[in-house]
């Protein structure tokens, strides 16, 4: 690419570190936001990397997400808990609770960890990832602002909601990760297809009035994932209710259509 | 329906039952079994109901599916067992599983059980609705003979690897139930076009050169859910992925391609 630069990771984590910083945000809560977009880029998902760090900034500005404390066991049993995120950052709630997995796993075989107050954690991956090193599977879900809209619906109701599992292997370099939207793409490829001025393919989102679109133009909503209901898209609204209920129904959180909207910054997101 | 019959749901239990205590099936055996298969039917999904009792018939004459016994724990934590099937009737196999991650479950918060030395287990969702009555969620996955084609590939790996979540309501006849394949469609809906001379959706399955076809008389596998590789086929593949870590992987089970074709009864499945 014309112009393109290679910066080092270490680089675009201390720049992204001391934006928070700048901003009064606890120094280490700083550093997890930090990691976890920079290890959002560094795999490819440029959708979930720098590019959101002003969603990031507006919500601490707006101070609906909170620059420090930490997160709080409201209940647990040998292998769950419940967690208040107490609207700190995404990715310090989101590690929190699955340190408390990984601990809880390595007592009674199995960890689950649901929260409520949390705002947007970056990539799932990331937390799945982490039971690697401990030589566990690790999953992840979060649900999201509206954007996919159910099978037989034409308004988005869901959020992109993903799941995600890791699982060590015995060879080095050689893990499985799944991290997938259960909608059919992500909204950045829909925009991307946009700003390019080509057509995207047909079953990945509808316009107003619910048909399928090749248009990027005239987008509404995001299908889920299988698309139309005739190849199946009901099955990717049922995984996106799936993490629905292992999230915002679990957790006692905003639920689905109830969260906010991406640019509401106002609005705590209490994921 | 010409010359159709309303046939009333604990007939057909019996006559279920009667066919396997015929062949020596140990009674309450028989009556899991005829319990599933008749859940199946009643739930609609007629392709994993009475309509599969010869495979279930033969695999009991073959020997390969054994007559009578208990399953056995072969290790276990707090939350958490491995069961050896000893080669038992998937629904014996599958309700014992599902027992002691409710007692787990109970006892822990969370319980999760895998199982190797099985057989073909009917509907997921018979299990996963287990916990409802409990005011548990319940999850249900298994691995099942090669149908479908990983992304880029054109020979089938997978089964149709299903996912089933249930989650209690506190409304009466209101819970949520999930139970879908991880393919786009079930074989079942392609061999009905093909019986009726009927096209199927580009997307549904591919033929012997990898390519989609929408004759059903070309079928050669079936395509993973989100269909071709611009649809996110893919994410389906991947959630076959998941489904056979949990089940095979974890289980010790045979796996992916290495389990038996539907037909090959004189083989232990291995489930």
């Amino acid at each position: 690419m014309a112009n393109s630069r290679i910066v080092p990771v270490e680089v675009m984590k201390n720049f992204i570190q001391n934006i928070m910083i700048k901003l009064n945000v606890h120094p280490l809560h700083a550093e997890n936001l930090a990691d976890v977009l920079v290890t959002g880029d560094y795999r490819g998902h440029f959708s979930h990397g720098l590019n959101r760090i002003e969603l990031y900034i507006k919500d601490i500005q707006q101070g609906t997400c909170k620059k420090d404390g930490m997160p709080k066991i409201l209940k647990e049993t040998s292998a769950t808990a419940w967690v208040d995120g107490n609207a700190l950052l995404g990715p310090v709630v989101g590690k929190f609770c699955m340190e408390l997995a990984i601990k809880k796993a390595k007592e009674s075989g199995v960890g689950w960890v649901v929260a409520k107050g949390s705002n947007h954690f970056g990539i799932a991956g990331y937390y799945s990832m982490m039971a690697l090193s401990h030589k566990l599977l690790g999953m992840s879900f979060t649900n999201a602002s509206p954007l996919l809209a159910p099978t037989r619906s034409k308004e988005p109701f869901f959020g992109t909601n993903p799941i995600s599992l890791s699982a060590p292997s015995s060879s080095k370099n050689d893990d499985f990760v799944l991290d997938m939207a259960t909608s059919v793409v992500a909204l950045g490829k829909v925009e991307l297809a946009h700003r390019k001025e080509e057509k995207i393919p047909h079953g990945w989102a509808i316009d107003k009035d619910g048909k399928t679109t090749d248009d990027p133009a005239n987008y509404h909503a995001l299908l889920p994932l299988g698309g139309p209901e005739n190849s199946s898209g009901y099955k990717g609204y049922g995984l996106a209710t799936l993490v629905e209920i292992f999230t915002s129904i679990l957790g006692g959180s905003a639920m689905a259509p109830n969260v906010r909207n991406w640019t509401e910054n106002h609005i705590e997101a209490n994921l």
